[in-house]
């Protein structure tokens, strides 16, 4: 049994708590966290990227998803916490556990700020149910993790104009428009990236996120950011003063909540602040769950910011593009690992202007790990590179001008029937989505169809979306918009939003073929039957003639294939050697 | 003005009622209402299928939408009666202008039993807010309306095992189970289709919904059925007290839910039940708002009533054809207008054995006439077909083994580019939508962008729906599940649901193209990746290969249609004679 278990056991017993919870958030409900905020791995040894942690004094469970059964199943082995696979029949869910479990009397325990206000409401209604109670003003890891890394401090960073295409001023005006709408005194923020884009900074807080860790609440004349350390130059405070923006101490914005008016109406997404927060708001002070006003005009990206995207994936297009001219040249003469080949790419970015590093952790994955669908290969997992099957590669880059998400899939020498024929039926979902024409007004499940038809029509299916919107210089996945055929409440497409377009198919213990773009909506044509959108393609790299079956595709297909080819090469060409051009010259030859 | 307008405000003056209301609806919510329950339309005059009408006693005004507004100015014109058109900009919806003009102490009276208890419901807390008050025991219409057609009673027929594939008792207990889980001790229903199905009865109160004005009540026990006069059989009594129902008068219904057992749990969909139903629920019965239990299996059709489909669908089938031929060979020699030839095509149907009747009005449309999307020919509108343009044909039958609904744009003479592309467009919208294969799970959101692709790549697009559900001889119109992009909640489609591919294109002034196959469906295979679907075609009647241009078909399509064509010969080529047997060679020959 793990020591951290068993300390952790001994700390609930002197606070009487029965059953304490860690989750995998941070204080922001971030998609990706920081060192400091990794207490669910540091008590259970579970590292992968979510699950709950359940621990009562005489059982401990994880729950995880099936993306990590193998994975959770190996590093728990021996740790005293019991695996429980979500979603497996048989398996109940936490809730219904603590249901079951939970008696009157009981104390639940948990840290307030790693729980979102909506789901603490859950939590509250269970444990009365139970005639349980709940305490969660409790970090009980905090209390027995001695080497703890601390909260972040990175260099906070001003993004100028010419990269946001819009002021923090008018930004800030346009936010509160919209608490005004509502009817808002104050808005109080917790998302990460929505305040960072709302006050165009950005730091290095968090691993592939290039946040920094904050708070914000905006009122009518001012702007308060709850933000730790000596992390901002004088000319940025300068210039956040100018915007009415004030700097607290992080811990500070539960005591700025407290201390709302009597009378006041405070805005917040009780499915982001965390539930200390929502505690702290008093008597007196209505709250509306309204989500940031933030969220939309992020998503939609202004004409500048999609500039910048198109520059950033010139430079994206050029290192991937001479990373794949490399993988082909060299396989079966230069030794090859998965992670020597991510190591090579990452080589091929850092050599672009700009680039800042990965906006996730890559997934270089060949042959039968190409079907894990989030493959990330370890010194123990890493598999030789060799001159046949499928090198799947789902990485992605940060430069200044803006973020990449790029999914390839190599063939890395001679292909199976079998391999082409399933890189072709994905290609041609792929190709189909990316040239829809759509109505104002669609959302994802409206389209997904396109993506999924050339394998449904084979009795094939992938089993996640095929489209998440895209941050600039923020988290790789951002919503509202999704393209995914079950999500009908779904944010509707609009001009501006990124999104990737992402079919694959997964062949458990043989292959896995993923094919990427990233694409921009845009607007074709207005008239009296309204608005009608297209997708245009950012991503600028070749997909691999070496594993498409032409005969599988349509005349219409070849051309759009033949057509982003020429594009991909009016892209990229210049960026290339003499001897890269001619190898480039062929694999985009029209076919 | 109209003298009922008078006479309507005189005994609303004598119950002292201010505004009164008259919707179009019949005591059950249907769609399509018999003779007796057209007040809106003997009070104003206006006789379209949609509309409301609000009467005050300085002011009357109609509301209904853009099908009607010219129809409704003429027939509004010196009626006393203002003209509302709903949806254009700057006409307050009624409830809006209600919330204006509804004042303190006022009352807003209506027949409570033509109110959905919904809508209901949101009319009280509208006049609340205003502080005036609602009086709704009082058919004001009807003390009025000297000559009102009486409720209908016709015959009432018990449906044969071998056509609906179900008995009655199954059916009752499959309702029972539904009313258990919810814990429902009685379930009201006002459906008349729903009835109808549940209990294997019909009748022909109401025109093109062979239907019996009733309602019902099932009990643990029993079911009483609220049906008046001397419509049964000895023998359908018999059968009815079998399985458990009662027959009772037709107002009974009323004082039956006030009698209802205190601390009993009532079950009824509030969006059917009428307002007077819902009144009478005395304190202590618990109302659970719940769709009837019936809808989803009257939907999903059985394996005896889709091979009845079929048959039907090849009667059909033969009369349509035959009529298609017929209009090819007389147009030009023959005289015909929109109603003579809706009366030919009559004709052939009533030529089929088992033939009942037409399943709506026919929607019989040459030239400009086919760009109104709900046209009607009357005898002042009945235009000449003339041999050149389109004729749009949208019509039905009831037929003993189920019911159609086809659409056919017909080339009368030679086409121009622009008609035989915009056909084209249409025709690959159509077939692309017939050939999809589909997920389980998936709603016609997912999939109504096959049919609008073709129409959206070229920024046209159609005003309704793809697709609507049929009812097996009930109303043609028949929920849950719907095709249309916006319909995000619309219901899952499932193995056994009929559903029309209706696309179209409307040039005002020009022309208008709809194709309508109605379509069942069914499953390909379950496997690991889940269960796919597809649509199967009922309909069998060739597409016009005179309106089609062949160089903007795919192969894929043009293999689509003549596969579709092969099937019509296979089907009806036995019942033609041998002069139609040659035409049906060639309108039917691979393209």
């Amino acid at each position: 049994m793990r020591n951290e278990l068993i300390s952790l056991r001994r700390v609930m017993a002197e606070h009487g708590i029965d059953y304490y919870l860690v989750p995998t958030d941070d204080f922001h409900s971030s998609e990706y966290v920081g060192e400091h905020f990794k207490c669910r791995a540091y008590v259970s040894g579970f590292t992968g990227s979510a699950g709950t942690l359940l621990v009562g004094q005489n059982w401990a469970g994880l729950w995880t998803d099936g993306r990590y059964f193998l994975q959770a199943a190996q590093q728990l082995e021996n740790s005293g916490t019991e695996l429980c696979k979500s979603g497996e029949p048989g398996v109940p869910k936490l809730e219904e556990y603590l249901k079951e479990h939970l008696q009157a009397g009981n104390v639940l325990g948990f840290d307030g700020r790693t729980v979102n206000a909506a789901a603490y409401k859950s939590y509250q209604e269970l444990a009365e149910a139970n005639g349980a109670s709940i305490s969660c003003q409790v970090d009980l890891v905090g209390e027995i993790w001695t080497d703890r890394p601390p909260l972040p401090v990175t260099r906070a960073q001003e993004l100028p104009l010419m990269l946001t295409g819009q002021t923090r001023a008018a930004k800030l005006a346009d936010v509160r428009k919209e608490m005004e709408k509502e009817g808002a005194d104050v808005l109080v923020m917790a998302s990460l990236t929505d305040i960072c884009w709302m006050l165009n900074l950005r730091g290095r807080d968090v691993e592939c996120v290039p946040v920094i860790l904050c708070f914000a609440a905006v009122t009518r004349e001012k702007v308060y950011l709850f933000c730790d350390g000596d992390r901002f130059s004088e000319s940025v405070v300068e210039l956040l003063g100018l915007d009415g923006v004030e700097i607290h101490p992080y811990g500070e914005i539960y005591r700025f909540v407290r201390e709302l008016e009597s009378g006041s109406k405070v805005m917040m997404n009780l499915k982001v602040v965390n539930s200390a927060i929502l505690d702290s708001v008093p008597e007196g002070v209505t709250v509306l769950d309204r989500i940031d006003p933030t969220e939309l005009p992020k998503a939609c990206k202004n004409p500048t910011e999609v500039g910048n995207f198109k520059a950033a994936h010139i430079k994206d297009g050029v290192a991937v593009t001479k990373f794949m001219r490399w993988l082909k040249k060299n396989i079966g003469k230069v030794p090859m690992t998965e992670i020597s080949v991510a190591e090579k790419l990452e080589e091929f970015r850092s050599q672009q202007e700009g680039y800042l590093g990965p906006s996730f952790h890559p997934i270089m994955a060949w042959g039968p790990h190409g079907a894990i669908v989030h493959y990330s290969a370890t010194e123990e997992s890493n598999a030789e590179v060799q001159p046949k099957s499928f090198l799947l590669s789902d990485t992605g880059g940060h430069y200044m001008e803006g973020s990449t998400d790029i999914t390839r899939t190599f063939a890395m020498g001679p292909l199976t029937d079998e391999e082409k024929w399933h890189y072709t039926l994905v290609l041609k979902g792929h190709l189909n989505l990316g040239a829809v024409v759509f109505k104002e007004g669609c959302t994802g499940a409206n389209l997904d169809l396109l993506a999924r038809q050339p394998l449904w029509e084979q009795g094939l299916d992938f089993n996640h979306g095929t489209g998440h919107g895209v941050g600039y210089l923020l988290n790789i996945h951002e919503g509202p918009q999704r393209i995914h055929w079950k999500s009908v409440d779904g944010a509707k497409l609009e001009p501006g939003m990124i999104t990737s377009n992402e079919p694959g198919i997964y062949l458990e213990g043989k292959f896995g073929v993923r094919l990427e773009n990233l694409v921009v909506v845009k607007s074709v044509q207005e008239n009296s039957y309204g608005r009608f959108l297209k997708f245009e393609d950012l991503t600028m790299v070749p997909w691999d003639l070496d594993a498409i079956d032409a005969t599988l595709l349509t005349e219409r297909e070849k051309a759009l294939l033949n057509d982003y080819h020429r594009r991909v090469r009016n892209s990229v060409m210049q960026y290339m050697t003499s001897e890269e051009a001619a190898w480039l010259r062929k694999a985009t030859r029209a076919i």
